[in-house]
């Protein structure tokens, strides 16, 4: 969690790791012990190291003990489910929301890729649409049913064909679990097929969401494979996973062809290549192209803490692999034939 | 503001300036420009440099661009004046607050030297007690009404004498100045002395409130020094101000012991000698005694961005000086004789 910087649904509301981290204790490359941060919520004592360890990837140092501070868990939550014959609209309706101004706790896109494969695979019984946004509230039982009002008001207002509203504990946990099942489901969508984490976890500035999830469809046409697109749209992160052909080599080219192009539309779009995953090994070059003058500050930092490279060597910056040699959750061997 | 991580009042709702900090433009030691962080909420891509320039007080680099996170504007506010007849049960009412759980917006503690100084030199009309708590809280206006009868509730329960509430904007307006007017009005409290800043902006656990506090009343009485009391105790952090007689050397003598044990009572309390205004000069040798095993490493890094240290130089961990001949106010020339 802390050497990622991770992150999830909530963080448009709640923050990410970084927000949370008041202290760490850290073993460095020359085995000292250090403590950084403080007990306190306020801190202005020298540089922050402790923020500069999160994220870091276990290149600095290996996180042994965490301070973190603590939010005080919402009395009561509830969800709209709104359904958007065109993807765009579902962007705009994210917007929209923002502009409010109201910060939802999550808000979970699905194009009608991932609408289909959970259909098919957990019998969801989500609306056969282009897109879907699921945007949950949470706080104070008055406030939640006022901002209720706000969400469906917003939603229809941005093209929503339909709306659906639940406080039910038992009702949003089955939407929730058909959005946390999209991964898997894809899985299942094409007999032949299997689904690919890559570009897994690119962010874009909120307002750039419609135009990055239009591109997004235009390179996985181009490239003739199946891109199925959905994340936490409220705070710009977007998830994409392919659907290839483990037994075609050509298609495992397209595919690789078609991350980098959709890496090199969130760069134009000011986004970044992971926002709450880490660089690790296979996105090291996009990051490098993210970052093309700020890599070499965190490469005299990664000298200075440790010279001898002994902390995960070859980790984030330094990495000239392949994305599809490296991918994050291995599946070549899965050609059936 | 960002390379002093600085804050105020309301950070224990709404985050230091760390907090708000995606991206920084930075001009390096080598003359290049560089650019961290990102444009998106979350970020995940690389050492988390944004947040290391940030508090690292010109050391590090020079940033001449910010991209910022914006919060919405609060809908309304209120406060709540609590007086209490012990300074420790304002110390506690805070810690009860916080374990509702509530997060006030602000809540300004103010102990007898600063209401006494505040009556005489603007005629605040606060209540003449050991401590006063100005709690305020802030958002949708249904929200505001049921958290001020919480921390009405609170405070009487934390044994507060009188308790008055106002959402009037210009009573509150004449309470935030009164708290505002502390520091120039410690230097009317008494004829021949003038008030110093020194050991003015520690922060220490929530529930040290109470001990923190205490142990200052002591030092200053055993120093022979007077010191005033208050802060933004919701989140910990406590300034004091010392009245000396600028023509007395003795009556600096005196004072700088007392900074002394008051750091040092801080840093036994798990506390940091700066919460929120960085370290400077005057509070570098105090850093170093609070953070005895990670200054090397900010040594490092400083020496990896800045070998031929033209930053700022000797600020932060390096600098020797002396407190008082460093005052960030000086006043020595003050004396009236």
């Amino acid at each position: 969690m802390v050497a990622t910087n991770a992150s999830g649904m909530r963080a448009v509301k709640y923050g990410a790791t970084r927000d949370y981290v008041l202290g760490l204790e850290v073993v460095l490359a020359d085995g000292s012990v250090i403590h950084v941060g403080t007990n306190t919520i306020k801190n202005s004592s020298g540089y922050q190291l402790e923020r500069l360890f999160v994220g870091s990837e276990g290149t600095l140092g290996i996180i042994t003990e965490v301070t973190l501070k603590v939010a005080p868990k919402p009395k009561r939550s509830a969800m709209v489910l709104a359904a958007f014959d065109r993807l765009e609209d579902a962007g705009k309706c994210v917007s929209n929301l923002i502009s409010v101004p109201l910060i939802p706790s999550a808000t979970e896109l699905m194009d009608d890729i991932c609408i289909r494969a959970v259909n098919k695979a957990v019998k969801a019984g989500l609306p056969d649409v282009e897109a879907i946004c699921m945007i949950e509230v949470d706080g104070e039982p008055d406030m939640v049913a006022k901002e209720l009002k706000v969400v469906e008001e917003v939603a229809r207002r941005s093209g929503a064909s339909s709306v659906q509203v639940s406080d039910d504990s038992k009702q949003m946990a089955k939407w929730t679990s058909a959005r946390k099942s999209v991964m898997s489901a894809l899985s299942r969508l094409g007999d032949e097929l299997v689904s690919v984490s890559l570009a897994d976890d690119m962010a874009v500035p909120i307002s750039k969401i419609p135009e990055a999830v239009v591109a997004f469809h235009r390179i996985a046409e181009e490239n003739n494979v199946i891109v199925g697109t959905y994340g936490h749209a409220a705070d710009g992160n977007l998830h994409t996973k392919m659907l290839l052909d483990p037994c075609s080599e050509d298609s495992w080219t397209r595919g690789e062809r078609a991350v980098g192009q959709i890496f090199d539309a969130v760069i134009s779009l000011g986004g970044t290549v992971t926002g709450e995953h880490g660089v690790g090994m296979s996105k090291a070059p996009y990051m490098m192209r993210e970052r093309p003058d700020a890599w070499r500050t965190m490469l005299a930092i990664k000298k200075a803490l440790d010279p001898q490279d002994i902390l995960n060597p070859g980790k984030l910056m330094q990495w000239e692999g392949g994305i599809i040699r490296d991918l994050r959750y291995p599946c070549r061997d899965l050609c059936p034939r």
